[in-house]
This record gives structure tokens, C-alpha cells and sequence, in this order.
């Protein structure tokens, strides 16, 4: 009966799965010492200027957040050299996902993209009764960018592209994004969910900054929950055209992000040190990973981001590792939810949790490798 | 060009107005005492508990929230005598109204409700494209069952009804409570939205809470930001049957509410002893301000809540009230928004709050009657 009420695209949803939690396996396996390298989050924590403006802050919460976020929205026209009149702030870019959903997509419009991207805005879509359209990756696990304008059709409401790409780690290319942007029809908007930003950047010269192109029909979303370091308070921004800035304010909950969010922003844009200390740690992390696994006969997929994605020979062998990793204390992430059952991705952490990600896989891969065979 | 990527009942909406920021008053006039009266806060500020509870994960923020928010919800089913399967939590109580929109809403669904109520679930039930159907009010301002009972139809896919009600402060009770809903066929959904619930319980013993009756087809929404004092967080909680709660959680964004917003609604419920503070401060407010009222001839809206609602013979009067009190440094709401631009809202806010209220229309009062004549 209560089964009826629910139209059945919601029905056949599967509820987003999250990395393990540090409590949840401390309580399962009654361990002290837990590494969690699941969720690509920035292990030298938030910034301290981030902190003390939160701190400052909390006295004043029986108020509601200014639903402007002005002084935040100004940091970050300050920081990019935008108008705020082309500038939205929410709950992490996945809250502005949930506004453009809410804004742009109404039954019957296709979105297109890649398989085994970030699966947030597929639930999204799928909850306004779009269709998803997904293409195939290139060898090299990057957008197949050729792909993508063979699909692009008369209902393409929505092409959404993470770039850098999660979980594969990997980036489309400034020429490839033009190709791509001159074949994009009027009646498309193109989602560039540019979440791993600071890392692409940071890592590859050829790595497209949307925010540099103002296309009318682009809309650039970025976060403060990774390279930032405060994803616990939820926030992130867009950059669009002021005709969907407008649009997505219409239909925005009025005092998303929370005051506490607005604050620990600010604080944390005005630290520049701690996001370069954040990305030159992450840098040197990703390198000795690479050469620990490569050593070891794995073969990460190139990465322009703070975790690297692992190929396996079975599915089997990736809930091996998984499994006798969280027997260590050490948390990855399995891909099953991403449609990627035998890849396992590992974010970089600080040097002491790598130390503990190097020391369970010296365990371990001694009765890996009599179990599977070499790698 | 970018208009048309825009339907239409998306451009048709305004967006909300919420009460003046505080910051934003005193840039204008060059103000330095100003008291914020409009947007319903509590005035004792926020639990010594729910700081404490917050500062300690302060530093812990680089981590995502617990996507289950297992402690806050344990804490909410031992307060409530709840099952965990029956509880959802959100960004306030609107953040789970934009999880039922987007869960159970399609286009051609109507919505039933009464004029002037709380027109935050209005924009999200017209995004997803429903039909907004609205009923008058009784004389006494508040929902009138028997207008409700006549225009439920085929299509009536969810009775909105605010208990006690904003911007009224009126409150359904039992028997009329019962009788809708023994009135309410199995194809539609009731959602009672108790933001006020708390208050609503203190003030009158026929007011009837939802969670008691355990309806299959009753959603209830309550919020930490009223009564508990941390609207600045945003958290909400819903209590429902397991299939709506499994549905909700399916097109929910996973980690909300934040990190912080969970621990400082775990540090708000256990300190009763401020919850009961503030509703009695409330009542002593309450009782002072509605004898003020009176005594200098305005006839308030017997409200059971935390904020009097006050019908002026125009709306040329209700604008010079809040102009008035502006210049004085007093912040109330107009309610223009709710198609009620004859009224003004008046939060209770603290003693000291208070006395700055009084004293101003102290001094605005002569002035009005000179120009409008006896209320």
C-alpha cells in the first residue's frame, strides 16, 4: 500500500554508500588504530584560520545563516575575479547538484556522461525521471571525449563531466574539452563538477580551469571539502552564467550553506599556506604510493588527484585486499557502487597513516601473492 | 537563448525572503543597537551543551559526517520512544521537505494546504511540478478541516499542514486532527510539519502530536531550530513508516545534516533544563507583549507559539510599522511573502529585546495614531 505512494524510479534507487566510518570499524573489530584512506579527505585536517572562525561563530547559532552568504560569496569573487552575480554557494557541490536537478531537468531529458564516474548526480538526475545516458571510457580510463559528442541529442538536457574524474583519477585535457564545447548544442548545459580542481591544477599544465572559459552554458562546480579540508561542514560553490545563478537561487533552500559552513570557508580561503602545504603533501604522498605499488607489480591509473584508483585481476581479489586491509586498521574503498568491482581506490593520507596503509600490505601481499598468483 | 533551458514554473517563482540580517540593518542606517524580532530565534541562544559538543569536533572537520548520523538518531528514538527504521534527518526540517518533493511528487500531483501558511514547502512542491491547491481560513485564522476535507481529490498526493502554523501561530487540535485524517484516502500523504511542536505542546493540552498517533501516511517534521536554538546548524528531523523513511533515504544527499550540525543537536537534546528555559521565557514574553498589544488597541492572533502575528486595518499602516521600527533599530517581518500584506510578525525575543521594542513603539505609537487614527 505505502509501496504505491512511491513512483517507481524512487523505488529502484540504491541509497549512496560512503566509506567505512573510523567509530563503525573500531566497534566491529574492537581495533584502536584506524587509517581511513576511503573518502579522499585531506589528512592534515581543516585549516587553523578556518577553526577560529568557526569557534567565533558558534555562540550565534540560534540565528539563521545570512541566505546571501555575502561576506563568503565576496571571498570567493575576490579569490577568482568573478561578479557575484554569476557565483551560487550550497551544501558541497553535491547540494548545487541537487538545486540544478531541481532547476533544469524535467521528465523525458537525457543526461549523458561517462560510465563510472561519480555516481551523486546520477541519483539526482534519476530522482527528476531523466535518462541517463552513459558512454564508455577510453583505455586509458579517461572520458572518452569522441563518445560523448556521438550521444549528444535533440533531449541532451545535461552533459555532466567531473574533471578531474572520480574515482578513476584522471582529466580531460584543454583541447579536448574545446572539441568537446564545440560540438555542445544550445539546449545543453554542460556540468563541470570540478571538485579535485586544486590537485589538477597543481599536477598538469594542460588541466582546463572552466572558471578561465565563461561558456554561457557551463556550469563549474567546486568544494571545500578536499583540498580545503572541511568536508565535515559541507560546502561548496558554482560558477554559471547569471540566468541559472538566478534560477538555482529560485529554488535553493534559503539558508544552505549553515553559518558555521560560511564561516569555516571564509577562514579556510584566507589560508593559503595550509592548501599549498595541503597539495605539495598530497603531491610527494602520491608519488611514493605510486612507486610502492609499481614496485610491487600493481598498476595504478594515473592520477591528477588526492587518491589513486587500482585495477585487479577479479573482483575476488579486491574484496581480498579490502577485507584483510580493514583486518589491519586501514580502510580503502571498494568500486562495486561505481560499477567497478575489481578496482580498489586509496587516498592519499598523512605520511604516519601511509606508513600504516605500507606496513598491512607488507603483511599482506606475501599471502596475496600465494593465493592469486603475481599481479 | 539561456531562458528557454529554464521551464517555465521555474521562472515563475520568486525566491524566499527571509527576515533582515542583522549586519545588513546596520550597514544601512548606521545603527549600532539593533534587535532582530523576524525570523522566530530562540533568544536564550544556543545550549552551553550543544557548543560544547560542537567545539569538541571542531578539529575533526576535514572528515565527512556520519552518513547514518547513528548517535544523533539514537538519541532522538530514546527522547521519542522511536525505532531508528522510522527516522530520517536532514538540513532542517525544509531540508527533508525537499527529500519528500523530490521522493514522492510528480507533475500533475496537486498539494493541499491553506493560504498564508509556511511557503517554503510551496516552491519545492512547484518544482517538481505539482499543483498547489489552497483552502481558506476559519474566521480565527487558523486551518479550516472541513475546506480541506472538500477539496481532497484523486490527485491529492500530500496535505501540507503546519502545526502549530507560521506565520498564524494558530494550531489545529485533536479532534479536528482526527477527523481530517479519518477523512484522508490511502493515495495521499499528510505531512505535518511541527516546527513549532514544542511550543505548540506548552501552550495547550489538546494539541495534538503526530508521533503519538503513528498514521501510515503521516510524515512528521520537527526542527533543532526553533525551541532547541540552533537554527544557524540547520538540523531537522522526520518520523514516518519505514517505507517512506527507506524512500527518503534513497534520494537524500548523503551527508547531511554536517558533522557539526549532527553533534550540536546531540549536545541540544541533552540539556533539557535550557529547553524548558526557553519555553518558559517564551510564555512570560508571550504574555507581555500580547498585553502590550492590547492595551494600546491592536488585536494580535492568539498564537501558541514563539512569535504573535498582528492584522492591521491596511497595508499602508503594517509597511509604516515596519519602516518605523527599522529606523529604531527593530527588525520585524512584514508578510507580504505569505499574501498577507495588512499583518506584521513580532518574534518574542529576550527581556532586553523586548524592552528596545517597547520603548520604540512607545515612541511610534502617538506618531501612527495622528496619521492612521485609533487602531
Amino acid at each position: 500500500m505505502k509501496q504505491s505512494l512511491i513512483p517507481e524510479y524512487i523505488n529502484n534507487l540504491s541509497p549512496y554508500k560512503s566509506g567505512k566510518p573510523i567509530e563503525e570499524l573500531a566497534r566491529e573489530k574492537n581495533l584502536t588504530k584506524i587509517t581511513k584512506l576511503a573518502s579522499n579527505e585531506n589528512p592534515l585536517g581543516p585549516s587553523p584560520l578556518a577553526i577560529k572562525e568557526m569557534t567565533n561563530a558558534l555562540w550565534d547559532v540560534h540565528r539563521y545563516p545570512d541566505m546571501n552568504a555575502y561576506e563568503l560569496k565576496t571571498q570567493l569573487c575576490e579569490l577568482y575575479n568573478l561578479d557575484i552575480k554569476n557565483v551560487v554557494v550550497g551544501n558541497g557541490s553535491e547540494g548545487i547538484m541537487g538545486y540544478i536537478a531541481r532547476a533544469f531537468i524535467q521528465p523525458g531529458d537525457e543526461v549523458l556522461t561517462a560510465e563510472n564516474t561519480f555516481i551523486g548526480f546520477h541519483i539526482l538526475a534519476k530522482c527528476s525521471g531523466s535518462k541517463i545516458i552513459m558512454t564508455k571510457r577510453t583505455s586509458d580510463y579517461r572520458y572518452d571525449v569522441n563518445a560523448l559528442i556521438n550521444k549528444i541529442s535533440d533531449k541532451t538536457k545535461i552533459i555532466y563531466i567531473a574533471n578531474p574524474d572520480n574515482p578513476t583519477g584522471t582529466y580531460i585535457k584543454e583541447s579536448e574539452f574545446n572539441r568537446l564545447m564545440s560540438h555542445v548544442p544550445k539546449h545543453t548545459i554542460v556540468i563541470l563538477d570540478e571538485a579535485y580542481f586544486e590537485y589538477g591544477q597543481f599536477f598538469e599544465w594542460d588541466y582546463p580551469d572552466s572558471m578561465n572559459y565563461k561558456f554561457d552554458n557551463v556550469i563549474t562546480l567546486r568544494t571545500f571539502s578536499k583540498a580545503y579540508g572541511i568536508s565535515g561542514i559541507r560546502v561548496g560553490y558554482g560558477f554559471a552564467h547569471e540566468h541559472f545563478i538566478q534560477a538555482l537561487h529560485k529554488v535553493k533552500l534559503p539558508f544552505e550553506p549553515s553559518l558555521i559552513a560560511q564561516k569555516g570557508a571564509i577562514g579556510a580561503i584566507k589560508d593559503y599556506p595550509h592548501l599549498e602545504r595541503s597539495l605539495t603533501t598530497n603531491a610527494k604522498g602520491m608519488r611514493k604510493l605510486v612507486q610502492y605499488l609499481e614496485e610491487n607489480g600493481f598498476s595504478p591509473i594515473k592520477s591528477v588527484t588526492n587518491f589513486l584508483t587500482i585495477p585487479l585481476k577479479s573482483e575476488i581479489e579486491a574484496d581480498y585486499l579490502y577485507e584483510e586491509l580493514l583486518n589491519t586498521g586501514v580502510i580503502i574503498r571498494p568500486l562495486k557502487a561505481n560499477n567497478m568491482p575489481s578496482y580498489i581506490r586509496i587516498s592519499i593520507g598523512s605520511r604516519g597513516e601511509m606508513q600504516h596503509l605500507y606496513e598491512s600490505f607488507d603483511n599482506i601481499l606475501p599471502k596475496f601473492k600465494t593465493k592469486f598468483g603475481n599481479l
